[in-house]
């Protein structure tokens, strides 16, 4: 199959942005796709042609799938690339998408779909052989049920919604007594949240790290691991800082733990990008869930590893194999990536408007994927990521230091941002021992509010 | 010895800049010296402290080695970095530091020296076992002597002057008829020029390329070599893209050739950064000069090798051990580097002035070294380099698609800028075939002027 020559971009802000340098590397046309907010966008002034799609309001622009069809038809785009977050994950719009004979670049709608369920993501990660938490092997049925699997188990064990995320309809569970209620309650916030309250069981982490693997597949049973991003950081189950290496692993459990996801990868003839997530708590992984497109957090791979993930997912939707074999892939340095939000530092309130002054950090090894510039206004309608830094190093500590001055030369004036909180975090000397896990940054914000 | 607390920065602009950001990230203070047309500059807003040494003018300030040196007293600094240009490579300066008990970033005073001579250079290289190109062994001291060494060498021969530089004093001699009058012609231009009328001759080459060697060494012997830049994009003997790996040679030649100055290196017992320079025509090389000092273009060498070369430098300086050896440097991937001055794009007139609109791009494998900012004035006074855009990719014309891409993001608004030369370079089939050497570029520019 040949390269593309035009690439439709339905996203907005730094990813979109990302997506179009790839392209242009690789010299292919790009059209953007923008609401009514973003006309001024970084995104829409670079690419070769800029379509308005709709609305401020994301349900009425970059969730609009008749509009989005539209643009690419319009635009004659040979492929669509999604992104992360809005469409990215739906396998409606991936469906739609090849039913109009242009490329997904993206898995199969399928493996979307499968992933995206999170009871039928667990029993197909079991039936390819990769850990899982123990816990019920579906939904619960019954507070008898419940009771039961939660002692095969062992307390404290946890209750979570089948549909669910960011913390909603999740409970521990400390002992048989107060079961039969946070259940209940569980099931009542999973129905409020997403109308479905479907629940199930499993043992309760108590410090565990967030560990995820980048794969990429050929989708004919080709698979290479691209090792391991700690992405433990995390305030409201929301990634704040991500590094690779992980500092809990060393080089044989990678390659170990690597292998065992690759196969996974390889058994499922996955295509394109995906993330297996993990918990890892003594020595153990457990799946939690895959992501079946590129994530925010992908730099610190292409830092470690060298390659050019965009790329990769491009070269992939247009039929060419894996541009590496796994023994080609060599991991070397470290990288850690700060993400700055258009926020206040200390309540996290969104903080959206005008930029009056912009600078980003530069020279050895420090990269800065942003879509801001000087006088651009923030729109208050969509996530507040503005700008990741990523820097490298030849160990954890140069890129510790390096990070350290790219900090200190960021400058964004007019919104607030979480700059001075990315700095806070990186002088705490749980940090600097890389001895965090998935709780560490609420408690530490938790004893920083307190101090104040 | 213990690394340095406090490094003072005998520079301006990007290098400023650079060697602070290593100095920051090896955990050393810096402290900025400045003119008064500088107070404002980057180097001295980021510096820990800053020290106005003198007016504006260079002689007064950067070149003004009492105030400098009184600057390393007063801030108690226990080094100092020279940079590149002004006193990197003076001598005396080197020796005065070090009498004052500072320690001297750079290599020992008497190899600056020794090196500073174009014939001691020769003669030095030719005792290290450096190719050189055929010529006299020394000055010429009659039209006799000048004769018979021509003849011997075959015409053309080039007559250059001893202590010149920037062409002048140095003619092109097809013949024996026309020697008599152009040796007297250049020795007249060498004694308005420089004070001295001495003149060597040697070999004319018609189209060789400018490709220089990295080394580094610490000063008991020990050396490496760094691989190649390729620097033949020259006019009027200004560098203006430089990249590394030459298109020129291949994996086996640089083993060679990177083997020959790394032995010549060591046996010179050389301590620091220094740069061989060689011209290169029909697969041999012939050395013309060693800078004793940090090259405008080392980072095309750090993205290839992985290196930080100011770290280097600083370790050396404070009696570390090279931090790597010949066999783990590794070359990887292709990088480029385009120098943006702030000149006219087609005449090179000089446009200093407030920058309206600054706005680096930024991206994967995308480095840029600059001290501008928006709303900074760029003083008449110094050198027009405002900024560096170096870009990695897997080969050459990745780099070149990703050069590309990057050139198009840059937004440096208010003075002109060679941007939209850079821009044109590169979509020259020649310079896309990496097929030029020191002569194409004013070739190509006179063949433009002509056209429009």
């Amino acid at each position: 199959m040949a390269m593309f020559g035009k690439v439709l971009i339905a996203n907005r802000g730094e990813i979109a942005l990302r997506v179009h340098r790839a392209c242009r590397e690789m010299g292919i046309r790009t059209v953007a796709v923008h609401s009514t907010a973003d006309a001024d966008a970084m995104h829409v002034r670079l690419a070769d042609e800029a379509i308005c799609i709709g609305p401020a309001s994301a349900t009425d622009s970059y969730l609009n799938i008749p509009a989005i069809i539209s643009a690419a038809e319009i635009a004659q785009a040979d492929a669509i690339h999604p992104g992360y977050g809005f469409l990215s994950e739906n396998a409606r719009f991936a469906e739609i998408v090849e039913q109009h004979k242009i490329v997904w670049i993206g898995p199969d709608p399928e493996h979307i779909r499968k992933m995206g369920d999170k009871i039928e993501a667990k029993r197909t990660a079991a039936m390819l052989g990769l850990p899982l938490v123990p816990g019920s092997d579906g939904p619960i049925t019954s507070t008898e049920e419940a009771i039961k699997v939660a002692d095969a188990i062992g307390y404290p064990v946890l209750v979570k919604a089948a549909s669910g995320g960011g913390g909603r309809g999740m409970k521990v569970i400390h002992d048989a007594a107060s079961l039969p209620g946070l259940v209940q309650q569980a099931k009542s916030e999973a129905k409020a949240a997403f109308g479905d309250d479907t629940v199930y069981i499993e043992k309760y982490l108590s410090e565990p790290r967030h560990i995820e693997f980048q794969v990429f597949g050929d989708g004919k049973g080709g698979a290479v691991h691209l090792g391991e991003r700690d992405c433990s950081l995390q305030r409201r189950h929301q990634k704040v800082l991500e590094e690779a290496p992980s500092p809990a692993l060393n080089a044989d459990q990678r390659a170990e733990m690597g292998e065992i996801v690759r196969q996974a990868v390889a058994k499922l003839k996955y295509r394109g990008a995906g993330t297996m997530e993990f918990l890892y708590e003594d020595g153990k992984f457990y799946f939690i869930e895959m992501n079946t497109r590129l994530q925010v957090e992908h730099p610190v791979t292409e830092a470690v590893t060298g390659l050019d993930l965009v790329r990769e997912q491009i070269r992939i939707a247009a039929g060419l194999p894996l541009s590496v074999t796994q023994d080609q892939i060599r991991f070397e340095g470290h990288a850690i990536e700060c993400r700055i939000n258009a926020e206040d530092p200390l309540t996290f309130a969104p903080s959206p408007g005008r930029v009056t002054d912009f600078h980003a950090p530069g020279g050895l090894h420090v990269r800065v994927d942003s879509a801001l510039y000087d006088g651009y206004r923030i729109p208050p309608y969509y996530d507040s990521l503005i700008a990741k830094l990523i820097v490298y190093g030849a160990n954890r500590n140069d890129a510790l230091m390096r990070l350290r001055r790219a900090l200190e030369e960021f400058v964004i004036h007019g919104p607030k941002t979480t700059i001075p909180l990315q700095q806070a975090i990186i002088e705490a000397p749980d940090f600097i021992d890389g001895n965090y896990s998935i709780k560490w940054l609420e408690r530490w914000l938790a004893s920083r509010a307190g101090e104040g």
